[in-house]
């Protein structure tokens, strides 16, 4: 436990972190709180935020009737997209304008609660789409101040979103992904209920289970944040920050957890300790990235969504196609965390131990053949395709793959080694086949 | 590691924990950041507070030029009472009232912290002292909106005050420790400098940080949350809410740092990895009992502290008679847990081995001997006085002694058993001599 210290800091790089951490609720039922928490927040006239699938739901009514019980004027937008886009992001904006509340409640996935954080943020301070946007894709203007207050209710336990700063959308006119990172859109309150996560496919419980373990794993093998050139001013330090010993403390947990319970979720979905255990992992799998930042796994996951062709994975809605995030970034990670290994053999070793490898007998030259072995074994274990071929990319693809992930400087630049188009190259080509 | 399950909800008890933390930096020489982000918060008029000893050092000045640089307006109180008293807060709120400051920095221990929430709370929300202090010593109002802005940098590795709703003061007309709890009095922001430790005399690690040993140890213990009863609303729900994963977490993680490196930072004060490292355990201890709540030992220590007759000790100033906070609460520790251990074996074995005891061949039944012997090992590696008797007590105060702890109920019904006035007159006779 806890193997790795952190290197002497050096001149012109950061001597200190920052932890922000949301307000968190967690355990079976809590969703009932919401309307009480609303008002004790001040909340008077809501927006809350769904989308159609999680409408249908039980806790889409006991959400609305908390926080009708409580005496909250409630307006209902359930179009949200499920990857969303920055004109869905505009037109959620749109429409929380129209309505003029005084606060936020989104209950669903990332994409919802991305779109609500999305909607607050340019309802609440409006600019131009592109004002906020990270640079170098959009202007990287700083949110000029607080947002509208927001309660976050995760129904899957991946993302973490509930507990970050970050909103990830679709730019159309570029064919990228992009996003806002800024602690003024971390959700006021995180309201954490297992019970969201009983009816979930198996499938669902896998994708978005290995979003979480990378989020742990990334962030636990990021640049130390004593790696990083200081900010122009303190203030300024940003949420990817790299490893450090806040971080480190929510990842080790959510890798034992992973290692412990993932299986046992996906494989029965009456393994209620199992997935509630999941639930924990992913929110504090979320504090961690969204204290240090992840790299190289989710820089190279956005080309892979970005180019899907025709894979369709089963337990997912069939109408498009589409790689699940939590799937896009683990066909990444065993090629990364090989390579990433020379750079802090220990951490890599320790996560492989966490993970439920037999690390008894490895030595640091081992650390990324025995971490990329256990994710391999996690994969398999879990019904994982088999590496960029298995969601249908080939050698030819790689190229464009390549492309695509190379702009993601802000995640690319919080790995321990460095990115560049033919280190990437090199790893896309690794990552097309496992076994 | 994490050995320890909760166990199923029961009817009319809680099901679901909230975690509250403030922002915290912490790395060597960030006290330097405070004016950025005093102005990054918002503020343009503070009131600085402090001690009369740490006014003397450098950190003040550093603290000070930082806010000044930043073009702040500065007002300096440094007025504050060691062991604070409805007279002396009262009085820095008269300050603050006259200030009429837009934000506070606070630059020292608990006193300074506590004084300072204290003075923020009343100059912002005026009322008579007694109409915050928790009930049935004062009115128990809930604090009736948020307080100004307030940076917290502490001086010691101790109290963890900079991330914690709570504030403690002797009432003087009941001569009784009593205190103020209320998310709304937690920092907004905690600035945590491991250079502060440097000049500390290792008499005053040793007190605080067995303070924080106990913090760790006690919210690792508590009544688990799901054996508290259900709050009126969940927005009422306590933050002394007993343990819980989230809590566990920062428990384990203080322990294991405070077995390694607390005898290493009191023999040395040029360790600065360890002062360092305990300086964190600090930390992440005070976010945990925060969280989670401390039981019989904090509540037993008001009274070991509150009839010190001639007791003084080495490392501390010598104007008046004094049982540090840290010791008032150590020399209980053995004998509370010795007695708590039946309710949760595990845990305490678990604790008492993250402390460095081995407890391979230990079974449940041993775990209150263990780590009772645990921490005697620990005390006295460190120059803690031989329990009660070592500052001053002898069988003759014990009737005292319970009569001015049992009045500690928020504390003593955080404790896994119960803690009646025989359990706790026993309690203090076990801890008149341990050795």
């Amino acid at each position: 436990m806890g193997c790795c210290h952190y290197p002497p800091v050096i001149e012109g790089c950061d001597s200190a972190f920052t932890v922000d951490t949301s307000r968190i609720t967690f355990g079976r039922g809590c969703l009932s709180e919401v309307g009480d928490r609303a008002r004790a927040l001040g909340m008077k006239r809501v927006v809350l935020f769904s989308d159609a699938r999680v409408a249908r739901l039980a806790h889409f009514d006991k959400v609305l009737q908390s926080l009708r019980a409580a005496g909250l004027d409630v307006a209902v937008y359930t179009d949200v997209h499920v990857e969303p886009t920055d004109q869905s992001f505009l037109d959620a904006a749109r429409f929380a304008s129209e309505v003029k509340p005084d606060g936020y409640v989104s209950l669903g996935g990332g994409s919802v609660i991305d779109t609500c954080k999305a909607a607050n943020l340019y309802a609440t301070h409006p600019a131009d789409l592109l004002a906020y946007v990270n640079a170098p894709v959009g202007e990287g203007r700083p949110v000029p101040g607080p947002l509208k207050p927001h309660i976050a209710c995760p129904t899957t336990s991946g993302t973490g979103s509930e507990v970050t700063g970050i909103t990830i959308f679709d730019l159309l006119s570029m064919e990228a992904k992009t996003g806002i990172a800024s602690p003024a859109l971390r959700p006021t309150e995180a309201l954490i209920d297992p019970d969201c996560t009983a009816t979930l496919p198996g499938e669902v419980v896998a994708a978005s289970g290995l979003d979480v373990l990378s989020h742990a794993l990334e962030s636990y093998t990021a640049r130390p944040y004593v790696r990083r050139p200081a900010p122009a001013r303190p203030s300024l330090r940003p949420m990817s920050q790299g490893a450090n010993p806040w971080s480190d403390l929510g990842c080790r947990e959510a890798l034992r957890l992973m290692g412990l319970y993932l299986e046992r979720g996906v494989k029965d979905a009456n393994d209620a300790e199992a997935r509630e255990q999941l639930m924990w992992a992913a929110t504090l799998a979320g504090i961690a990235f969204g204290n240090a930042g992840v790299h190289a796994p989710h820089g190279m996951a956005y080309a892979v969504a970005g180019r899907v062709r025709d894979f369709r994975p089963s337990g997912y809605p069939d109408d498009e196609p589409l790689v699940p995030h939590g799937m896009a970034v683990i066909v990444n990670a065993p090629a990364v965390f090989r390579y990433t290994a020379s750079a802090s053999p220990e951490r890599h070793l320790e996560a492989a131990g966490h993970l439920g490898a037999d690390v008894r007998d490895a030595t640091p030259a081992d650390a990324g053949e025995v971490l990329a072995g256990r994710l391999v074994h996690v994969m398999r274990a879990v019904g994982m395709p088999n590496g960029l071929g298995g969601v249908g990319y080939t050698g030819a693809d790689v190229a464009a793959l390549t492309e695509g992930a190379f702009p993601q400087q802000r995640l690319l630049q919080n790995a321990p080694r460095e990115m560049t188009r033919p280190v990437l190259s090199e790893l896309f080509h690794q990552a097309l086949r496992y076994w």
